[in-house]
C-alpha cells in the first residue's frame, strides 16, 4: 500500500487469534496496532487502546472460538472504545464467527443468537464486517453494514489440485445431509461429482448411509466447521463400509474441540487439512493434520477494502489459476 | 374463539390472495375487515380503512406473488394506515414470500432483497409476521420483530400418507442439489430416503444427473416454490431416465409462472400437489394439479397468537396424526 | 468537473427515466454506471451492479411514475446493493416523486403515503434526496436526511418571458383552490397578478367559476402534475366562459395518463409546456406540446452537490436573467 | 367514562394553558393529575410527578405559544419524567402546536423546525400526538406516532350560523394568499364562496388587492394564527376599500403578541372570534373580542382515543347540526 | 397476587443466582419457569424456553458477576428467545450488575463498558430493568428504558440498628475517597457522622490517612463492591492506627474474588456483612461473614411492577421502622 | 492551522456565550461563520445560516446557562439547520452543559434531564460534542457519540501555583460532601491534601461541621458550578469556626445568579476564581472576583480534534508546567 493510504489506517487484534492477525497485519504491511486487554480478579475485561485512532479506518481482528463470550465480550468492549476515540471506520475481521449455526429457530422458543450477535455488533458500533466462510450465507443478510464473506473452497480447491486430486477418482463428500452447496462448490473445482451421508435416524450414527457413488473411489469430505470431529469419523465409517478407496477430509474452522485427537487420530481419514482462522494449542491437534494459511486472502480483502477496490476477484479463484 | 377475544381482534385483506384471507377469517369465526384498494390511473396505490382499528389487533393476510411490487406496495401502505389509525398490533400474515430466494448475496455487488423486504415491512409498522415455508429459515432472522414460520411438509406427508405413499417403495427427491432438507423432512414423514437430482453444468438440463438411488421407485419430488415448471420437468427426465418407475412433484407456493402449464402438461409428472398460499387465474393450471389448503393451518395460527397460545403444536404433525 | 473529483463519483440510472438520466451524466461529464435491471418470469426485480462502487460517491435518477410501485422496488433494492456494495454515499435522484400527493390524512384512516415512502428511501440507505417542484415543499420535512427541492417556476418564467408573455395582459391562474403558492410564484415572475379556478361542488366541473379577474386577459394556467389533463381541461372552459382572450398551461411534471391526449386535444388550450422530468410514450402526447427539459437543472445540481459548493443559486433565477 | 376504563387514565397539566386543561379534565370526569413545575435560580425547569402513573395511559396537555422554548422544555422533560416513572403510554395534547409555520425551508439554509419538533417529542417517548388545526395539515406526515389533528371550522362555522352569517351576502375571505383551504372549508359551512387579499409587493400592506368579488358583501376573514393582528388589519383596509360591506375575522389560535390589541382596535373589524386553545392575559384581549372554547372538542377526543372509539366523528359537523 | 394477575406472569432464572430467584420467585408466589441453559462442547451457549411465554411478562433474573461474559451472553441470548417467542414484556432483574464500574473514560481511549452493556440490553429487547444499589447511580441515565435502583443501605441500617450500633458512639467510614454518598446514606439511618479513608499516594495503602474524626469510636466501614478485600482490610489498618476503637464493614454486592478469603480473615475487621445479590461458593467466604437477603426486596419490587403499583417505597425505609 | 485543513472547517457561535466563542474562534486562526438567530414577537427563535456549510466540519459554540431553554432550543434547530444543510459534521462545544445535575432520579418519579438533552442533541445530528468539567464525569456515558471532557483542574493549579499557594498550609475543601473527587484532584497538583464541609441536617446551614483538618491553614474551596453562591458562603462561615487561616474559591462555571453577588460579597472569602465557560452580565459579579480563561483549552481541542490528532495531552497538565 502507498505510503499515504497507511497514513491513516491500524489494524487491532484481540486475543482470539493473535497469530493470524500478526500474518494479516503483514501482508498489510503495517505493524498491529497497540492496546492491552486484561481481566480484573473479578472476570470482568479492560481494554485500553494505546494508541490515537481519531479519523483512522480501524481494522479489528477476532475470532470468537471458545472461550468465545470472553472474546465477544472483549470485541464489543473495544468497538466502543473505538467509536468513542472517534475512529472513523470499524471494520471487524472475523475469520471465525462464533454463534453461526445458530441461525434459525431449528425448535420453537428458541433464540437466533447468530442474529443476535450481528445486532450487537452493530449496535456496538461496527461498520464494517469481513467474514471468512460462513456457516450459511444467509447471515450476512443478518447485517445491514457491508459484510464481506470470503469463500475457503478455492484454498483447498488449490491443496488438493497441487496433489493431483482431480477428476472422477475421487467425489466430493458431504459428511451431513446440509452443507451440500459447499460440496457441490469445491466438486466444481476438482472436475467431479458429490455424494452425501445421511443418517436414517438422527443421532444415530450407526444409522449412516450414502447417498450416491462412492465405491472404488477417494472420498474428499468437506464441512466448515470441525468441532469435535464425531461428525467426520462417522461419516468416515459410513463411506469405507460403503467400499470408499479411502478418505480424506477438510473444514475451514479447526475448533477441535476435545475430544476431536482421540476421534480423528482413531478415525479412518488419511488426511485432515483446515486453515488457520482458528488459533489452537497443538496439543489438541490430529496426527495427520495439515493447515493451510487464510492469511494472503483476509490481509489482501482488508487492502481492497481501504484501498476501496472491488473484492470481487478474491470470491473466486479461476481453474487457470491451478495450471 | 370467544366473544370477548373477538371484541378487539380483526382480520383484513389485501388483493394478493383474497380466497384464502376469506378461508382463515372464516377458521378465526370472524368477516374480513372493510377497507377499499384501489389504482388510480397514474397507477398510485389508494387505501381506505372503512371501519376504525383503534386498540384492535389487526392481521393483514396478503401473498406477494405477482405483479409482486404492487402487492408489497398495498402491504406497506396498508400497513401505515393501520399504525396512524391507531391499531394496537399489526400482524403481517404473509402465506407467500416474494423475493424470499434473493437471500444472499450470490454474485459481488447483489442486493439482499429478502432482508431489504424484511426491513421494509417493520419499518413501516408491522409487529409479528406469520410466514408459510420460508425459502430458507435463516429468513426469520432478518427480522427482530417475532416471525413464525409454519411447515407445509405435514400437509404434504398427509396428502401422501392417505395414497399409501410410504415406505421405501418411494423415494423423495430434491430437484435440485439445494432444498435438500426440505426433501429430508418429507421422507421422514414417509419413512424413507431421499436422492437428490443435480446438473454437471449449470444451466444445462441435459447434465442432469441423480445422486443416491431411485431406479424402480416411485419418486415425490418436493421444492418450495414452482414456478415455469422446468425445474420439475427437467428434474422428472433425469430421474426416468435413471430408471424411476413414476414420478409426482409437490410444491408449497405454485407461482404456475407462464409457461408452467405447457411444461407441466408436457412433463413425465403423474401429480402435481401445491397449497392455495399463492393464488392463481385456473386458466394456468396444468391439467393434473392438485390444491391443498393452508387457510387451516393459518387460520389455526392466527387464533393461537390472538389468544397468547403457543403455536408449537403446530410447527410438526406426529406420525400417528396420520394412523 | 476535474479528473480528480470524477474519480469517486458515479451515475446510475433506472428504468424510470433513462433519456433524463443519460442527459444528466452529459451535463456532469460522466458516462451512466453498469447495471443490470430485469424481471423474472413472477414479475421479481433482480438488480446486478455491473462496477465497483466501493467508497464512490453514487447519484441514483429514477422518476417514479406508472409503473410507479415497480421503479419504486427498482430505487429500494438499488438502493440496498449499493449501500452492500459500499457506496459511500447515495443520492437519490427523483425528478417526479411518486405519491407525493398522499401527504395528509384527508380523510379518517388513510395512510400518508408520500410520508412512508420517506421512511423507505432512508431505511434502504438513502443519504440524500434531490427533487423537483415537490407537490407540497413540507414533504421536504418527511426526511431526515438532506433534501434539495428544485423549481420548475423559472424554467416555466424563462419559457414565457421569451415569448413575451409578461405584464397586466396576462393573468396566472391556478386551475383550483390549492396550489395557489405556485401561480403566485409564477406571477411575480411575469410581473402580473393572479387568478383561481374553484368549483361550488366539489367534483362537479359545471359548477367552476373564477375567483380574479381573468376577462379579456390571456390566461396562464400554472399546476404542477398534469395527469389525466381533466383539471386544465375543466379550467379552461370556465376560464373561456368568463372572458379570458385566450388559455395556455403548465406542469412540471407531464404524466399524460390516458385520456390525457384526447381531453387536451379537445381543449381550448392553445398550449400546453411540461419537462421531462417523467418521461411518456410520444403516443401518449397532445398535440400542443411542448417539453422543456430539467436536465441542466438537475445536472448543475448533482455537480454543486458533489463539489460541495451550495445549490441556492439554483433556487431562483434573477429578473436579469431574462433581459 | 365507565368507572373500570378511568382505573388507567390520567391528565396531567403543564403551565401552557392550565384552563383549558382543566376544562378537558373536566369534560372526561376526572381531577388533574399532581405534578409540580418550578424553575431554579438559574432557570433550569425541575418537574416531580406527585402520583404514580406506573402503567397508566396519560394524557399531557401543553400549549407551546409563548414562553415557547420553556413550554417546550416543560413538555420534553415531563415526557421523560412519565416514561421513566413507566407510564404505559404517553399522549400529548398541543391545543396549540409552537413553531408549526417552520414546516419548509423557505429560504436556502433554514432549518424545519417544527419537524425538529416532532423528532423531539417522539424521541422523548411520546407515544400519540392530539392537535388542533395545524398550520398545514402534512405536518401530521412529521410523525410516525399517530396523530389526531382536529378541526376548528366546524366550532366557527356554529358561531357564524348562530347570527345568521349564511349565504351569498357573505363572503369567506382569506386574508392572504396562502391558507385557501381553510377558508374553502369555512365557506362550505356557510354556503358561500371565497375571496382572497393578496399583495403586490410582498411586505407592503399597501399593496394589497382583492382576488374575488367582495363588493357590497361582509366579509369573514379566517386564519389559523392571529399573532400581532397586522394580516387582519391590513387585509380589513384593503376590503374595506374594494367596497365589502364589513369585516369580522376569526383565528385558531390567538397569539396576540403585542402590539395585537392596537392594531386590532384600531382596525375596521367589527368582532375577532377565537378559540381558547391559547391562554393568554386579558390585558392583551382587544375588545372586540370572542372566545369559544375547544375544551369540548379536545375533551371528547382524548375520551374516545382513551375507550378506543374512532374519532372519526370529530373530524366534521354536519349541516344538520346546525339546523 | 391475586389469581388473575399470575396468569400472565412468569419468572426465569439463568445461572447466576439461582438461589435468589428461588426466593425471588418465592416472594411473588410463583415457581421459576422451565428453561436450559447448556454450554456445547465448543463453549457456545443454548437456551431454550420449556415453556410458552407468549403475551407474558417476563422477569428474568440474573447476577453478572464471574464468569461475567458468560453470564450477560446467556442474558442477551435468552432477551432474544423471549423476543421471538412474543414475551409481552421483557423485564431483567439484575441484583449485581457487571462491569458498572466502567462508567466513564477514566484515561483517554477508554471504553464506557457499562453504558456498552445497557446498550446491549436494550437492544437485544430488554424493556425494563430492576437494580439493586448501582455502583454509580448515573448508571440509570444509561438506559431510555425504565429502571428502578432499589438501595441497600436502609437493609444495612436495619441489620447495625438491631444492634444498638446507633449515634455518635460510632461513625460511619467510607474505605476511599469516592462513595461518601453511600457513607452518608447510612450514617443519617444510624445517627451519626462520616469519615473517608484516603490514601496520599495513589496505590500505596501505607500512605493512607482518615479524613473526619474517628478516636475511641467504632467504625462502619461502607462500600458496593467487596471484590477482593484489600480496600476494606488496608482501610480498616488506617482507622485502626488512627486510633478506631473496632472496625466492622458492609458491603452490597460481595464478590469475594481470590484471595479475598485472606485478605480479609487477616484483617482487624470484627464483622463483615453482605447481601445475597451474589451466589459465591461458601469456601470463598471469610469467618466473620454475615449474608442478609435481598430477596424480599426485589420479590416486592417485581410485585409491585407487576401490578402497576409504584414502587416508590421501597425506595426508603423510615426510621420509625426500626422503633 | 495549514490553509487546506481550514478549507472545509468553519466555526459557528449562537447568542449563550459569544465572546468565548470569539476566542476560540480566534485560537484556530478563523472568524466566526456567519448566522442569524432572532426571536419573532411570538418568541420563536429563527435561525437562517448566512454561508455555505456544505461538506464543512462545523463547530458550534453555545453555552447553555441562563436562558437555558432558549440557549437550548437554538442550539437544537441550529444543528437541524446545518443537517440539512448537508455539515459532514456537526460538532458542539458546551462549555457550559446546562441540565448537567439532573443526571440521575434522585427522587421517585423525576426525569433523567441530563440524559433527555443528551438525546435531543444527538437526536437533531449532533456528530460529536466538546465538554468542559462535566458535573459528573458520568454524564459522557450518556452519549453514544464521541464525547470530549476537558477538565479545569489544571487551569486552577496554575492559577494557584503560580500566587504559591502549594503544600500543607494549604487545604483543598468540597464545600459540599458531593464533589470530593474534585477536591481531590486538585489537591494532588497542590501537593496538599483534603477536607470536607458536610451538614448534619440537610438544607439547615448552621448544621455546617467539617470533615477533616482545616484548623490554622488556608482553604481553597472548589466546585463546578457557582450558582448563588450559598454552598461557598455557609461553608466558608463552617471552615473560619472550625479555625481556617482563610478562604478562597473557584469553580469552573460562574452562574452567579441573584442573589450571589450580594452573598458573595458579604462572605468571607479573599478570592473567587472562575473560567468564563459562562458569560455573565458584570453587574452580577462579585468584587473579588477572577476570571480565567478556557478557550485556549477549548480552541486547541477543536484544531486537534479537526486535526485527527489526540486530545489526551489537553486532559491533563504535568507538575513540569508549572516549575
Amino acid at each position: 500500500m502507498s505510503e499515504e493510504s497507511n497514513d491513516k489506517f491500524k489494524i487491532f487484534s484481540l486475543n482470539g487469534n493473535r497469530p493470524l492477525a500478526e500474518k494479516i497485519a503483514a501482508v498489510c504491511g503495517v505493524p498491529l496496532g497497540k492496546s492491552t486487554v486484561k481481566q480484573f480478579s473479578d472476570g470482568e475485561i479492560a481494554i485500553n487502546l494505546e494508541e490515537t485512532v481519531r479519523g483512522f479506518d480501524v481494522y479489528l481482528v477476532q475470532s470468537t472460538n471458545e472461550p468465545v463470550n470472553d472474546y465477544y465480550l472483549e470485541l464489543l468492549i473495544m468497538i466502543d472504545a473505538l467509536k468513542r476515540a472517534s475512529a472513523k471506520t470499524i471494520n471487524v475481521v472475523l475469520p471465525y464467527y462464533g454463534y453461526a449455526r445458530q441461525d434459525r429457530t431449528a425448535k420453537p422458543h428458541e433464540p437466533i443468537t447468530a442474529k443476535l450477535v450481528a445486532n450487537l455488533l452493530s449496535n456496538a458500533g461496527a461498520t464494517r464486517v469481513l467474514t471468512l466462510d460462513l456457516h450459511t450465507v444467509q447471515v450476512q443478510g443478518f447485517f445491514d453494514i457491508p459484510v464481506d464473506n470470503l469463500f475457503t473452497m478455492p484454498l483447498f480447491a488449490h491443496y488438493y489440485r497441487r496433489r493431483g486430486m482431480v477428476g472422477d477418482d475421487y467425489v466430493v463428500v458431504s459428511p451431513k445431509n446440509s452443507g451440500v452447496q459447499r460440496a457441490r462448490s469445491l466438486a466444481e473445482y476438482l472436475d467431479t461429482t458429490i455424494a452425501i451421508v445421511d443418517t436414517a435416524e438422527e443421532n444415530d450414527p450407526d444409522s449412516g448411509y450414502v447417498i450416491g457413488d462412492v465405491e472404488g473411489r477417494s472420498c474428499i469430505m468437506v464441512d466448515d466447521i470441525l468441532n469435535t470431529g464425531e461428525v467426520f469419523s462417522n461419516a468416515a465409517k459410513t463411506l469405507m463400509k460403503a467400499g470408499a478407496k479411502e478418505v480424506v477430509a477438510c473444514a475451514s474452522h479447526g475448533l477441535l474441540s476435545p475430544p476431536a485427537k482421540e476421534n480423528l487420530d482413531a478415525a479412518d481419514i488419511k488426511d485432515i487439512c483446515i486453515t488457520d482462522s482458528v488459533s489452537t494449542d497443538p496439543a489438541r491437534h490430529p496426527e495427520k493434520l495439515s493447515i493451510i494459511s487464510c492469511s494472503d486472502l483476509l490481509g489482501e480483502a482488508v487492502k481492497r477494502i481501504h484501498q476501496d477496490q472491488s473484492v470481487s476477484p478474491l470470491f473466486t479463484m479461476e481453474k487457470k489459476d491451478f495450471e
